[in-house]
């Protein structure tokens, strides 16, 4: 088998979220972020959901660090005794906690006389954290080293998202689709040749139980080569029939 | 700081999928899990979701098995290339696969004549698997040590996480809730102490942004003694103020 000849755009994304754990809380951010991901070439390759403990992040945030081009956490940025996010990047990351001055000048404009420890105690950031700001917002997003600190509820992740989306760089990903109407016992053995057929391609297999759809299962074949998925696709085409192709993508 | 009493009931969830990472699909079985378990008193603590390769599945599970009362996998149980979970779980738990023969029979009983090797190759599982059974169920639920492998498409993940309810044992938590009209910074001095006063109680903050709410933020308080949390509750009452409370629950 050849080697792969780019090197694939990852990233991870953990969550702090009690409330996920609790299930008081349907998490919405998985999916929009993987999409968001795929649209500039980074796979998503892991996702953790921690308790809001400093050591539980720290240990899944230095788990997947190393490994990933980068590195996203939604939650627990609050200023209430439960949101340690900081803490826990900083212990994964190994690195100190250290007041950021000029976070705390933000804070304390946007505050004034409301200002408290708790308020200041957001400027508490992991060494060496960099602040990115969009235009007109009056809070920044953090990063430290390949990592982004962004909140857990939905409509801020994606706002603070969009804020550091031009940082990042992907390798894009070719994705080809193949709709059949045959079930997946039938065409197991053709799934599992094909993706030996060109090295870095990946297919996935995806049955629908509705039986109001025009077909039964959607193919996926993915590549960093654009020739490669569509070599893929036209030999799972040819071999499943034409009968047997609902469609393909 | 007196130590716990009783000890907590945890759990685990691995979520094989491809297609939770690429964004085509949001996962809909982790509140939901989330909330039965809760019901038995077990808290579930921990979710990974990892793609549908061998190794990382392997290395998820190794990760969790040994911390948690309880581990559940959910997704890559079909028989297409791409469902490694059994493979990835004997891996994560150290144990060969082997051809289960009540499993091989049960296949053979079902799909008759169109019986194959990739049907037949649903039968390898870890070694020591049960077969867990529902009445009038053709096909049972895998359980291997105190791992459950449970399909990914959530009418499935449901029906088969009912089949096995019952050889939970769990240690029922107490749960209160504070709605204040207070908003975070407000109160996170309050919080941190309040939760100091009793070992093993956690509090919870949950801002809302619908300016519509009668409240501001949602406090849970939660035990594993009910007297504790009763008391932490009414302190929080007491403090707060009843004019900044909206209701308890």
């Amino acid at each position: 088998m050849e080697t792969r000849r780019v090197q694939e755009t990852t990233a991870a994304l953990v969550v702090i979220g009690d409330e996920i754990l609790s299930g008081a809380v349907a998490d919405a951010n998985i999916p929009w972020l993987a999409a968001q991901l795929r649209q500039i070439g980074v796979r998503l390759r892991r996702v953790l959901v921690v308790a809001d403990v400093v050591g539980e992040i720290g240990e899944a945030v230095g788990d997947v660090a190393g490994r990933h081009t980068y590195v996203f956490t939604s939650g627990g940025v609050g200023p209430t005794h439960d949101d340690v996010t900081m803490a826990g990047v900083a212990a994964g990351l190994g690195r100190r906690m250290a007041r950021h001055q000029e976070f705390e000048a933000l804070i304390r404009a946007a505050f004034g006389e409301k200002t408290n420890e708790h308020l200041l105690a957001m400027a508490d950031l992991p060494e060496g954290a960099r602040l990115e700001f969009a235009p007109g917002d009056p809070f920044p997003t953090v990063a430290v080293a390949n990592l982004f600190v962004l909140p857990g509820v939905p409509q801020y992740f994606r706002s603070r998202f969009n804020v550091i989306r031009g940082l990042l760089h992907g390798t894009p990903l070719a994705s080809r689709r193949v709709y059949t109407t045959k079930e997946e016992p039938a065409i197991a053995g053709l799934l599992a040749d094909a993706e030996d057929l060109r090295a870095g391609v990946r297919i996935g297999s995806y049955p629908v139980y509705d039986r109001a759809s025009d077909y039964r299962v959607m193919i996926t074949v993915e590549s960093l080569d654009p020739a490669d998925a569509d070599a893929v696709r036209d030999h799972l085409v040819q071999h499943l029939g034409p009968e047997a192709v609902a469609r393909v993508g």
